[in-house]
């Protein structure tokens, strides 16, 4: 579970103990605002999960080991650039990752606003969560809580699944790549446009996201992204050395 | 939704909000707090469901006109004495019922301890919410906000159904009695027992609480309902009129 800036206390706290209620553990936590995440950490009967919670400056550093990454709202003034799941029918992308030793993430964006664009760039799929139209803004807490409540049960009605625990194994027994390795895919394919010309100083930052967006799009296994990692650092070296 | 003796203002807002979310209207309060409720009716961009909101002295009248009352909670520290049933696999006992036209009214319990054995009395079912045994007790909020998403979904599945806002319909229209004549039963059937000397009177309290938990859990229509208040009114004639 990832939070991105969280500024509510309250709401923070209203997550923790909502993970906990369905069984979850791993908490991390995206550039929150200090003053309110040092409240919430240290307020008096805050679970472990919060005290241990882990804490980045950015969304990608964040999912760096993960090989699923689940953004999370409501269709409203949004319109995501990737995969749209409702929740309800989310186990399909969960289930056989998990099945496969894979690592999730499950990222809320602050209360204000949601998950930003650039956010969304490094999730794999949007879960929607089906509100009513004419009220769709859930608060944080109580969307965590139906989220994890969705995971939970659909997790534990597998008999495979001895639990949404099971997230916690490592990435490396999983086919698919962690979100790190598609970062450090998609920057050497950024570095191999500028060096080729590719396209205009101007168009960079668009090329980066629809990179970041089009590689999790895809269904690289680990193996394809090291071949890729390989090819594009070989384009890099020639033009290097080959170029005056 | 009922809930009974909420004390929390923030907690009846989230409770009004997810069920804004999730696109329920109908909101009924039972022996709230008055200052406490009066703040949470009364805060800026409440929504009009609280402001509407119907207000009883006691969970029976409530529940008067409804015919489906299901008690919400977690299994820690209680054992209902009437079925209980998951949350996800409640839509069974919720479609057929709406379906028929009936009339459901989904019940919370204080923050501090839940559904009492005596509000359980009033439930034909009780939902448990599947939380993690090691931390069961969710916060109010979050759990109206749970319960509801599972209605909406499984309701909005459905292509029978239209959606919750469904539930409204009249009682007249299905053939399960209402709670109101349930009870208006049992009190028949109590002045029989004590005009027969069927048990001892500190046995009172304990019958007409078993007596109430009987008549939920006998699938009773609405035309059995009306023989067994005829049947039991010309017993207590027959007893009145035929004893010195």
């Amino acid at each position: 579970m990832v939070l991105v800036s969280p500024r509510n206390p309250l709401n923070i706290g209203a997550v923790a103990r909502a993970m906990a209620n369905f069984g979850f553990a791993d908490l991390t936590v995206v550039a929150p605002y200090e003053p309110h995440w040092r409240e919430a950490r240290s307020a008096v009967g805050a679970p472990d999960l919060l005290k241990n919670a882990r804490e980045f400056p950015t969304l990608s550093e964040a999912v760096r080991d993960c090989t699923l990454v689940i953004g999370t709202g409501t269709l409203t003034h949004r319109k995501p650039e990737q995969q749209v799941v409702r929740l309800n029918e989310s186990s399909q992308f969960l289930n056989p990752e998990l099945d496969g030793g894979g690592r999730v993430a499950i990222v809320f964006g602050p209360e204000k606003h949601g998950l930003t664009r650039e956010d969304l760039s490094y999730c794999h799929v949007f879960v929607e969560i089906p509100t009513d139209p004419q009220q769709p803004s859930m608060n944080l807490g109580q969307a965590a809580a139906v989220c994890l409540y969705e995971l939970r049960v659909r997790l534990a009605t597998d008999p495979h699944h001895p639990g949404p625990r099971r997230q916690v194994q490592a990435a490396e027994h999983t086919s698919s790549p962690t979100s790190g390795n598609l970062d450090i895919l998609a920057e050497l394919i950024e570095q191999v446009m500028v060096v080729a010309h590719y396209s205009p100083k101007t168009m960079q930052a668009a090329n980066r996201h629809d990179l970041r967006l089009m590689l999790r799009r895809l269904h690289f296994d680990a193996a394809d992204i090291r071949r890729a990692l390989g090819l594009f650092r070989r384009i890099l070296w020639r033009f290097r050395h080959t170029r005056p």
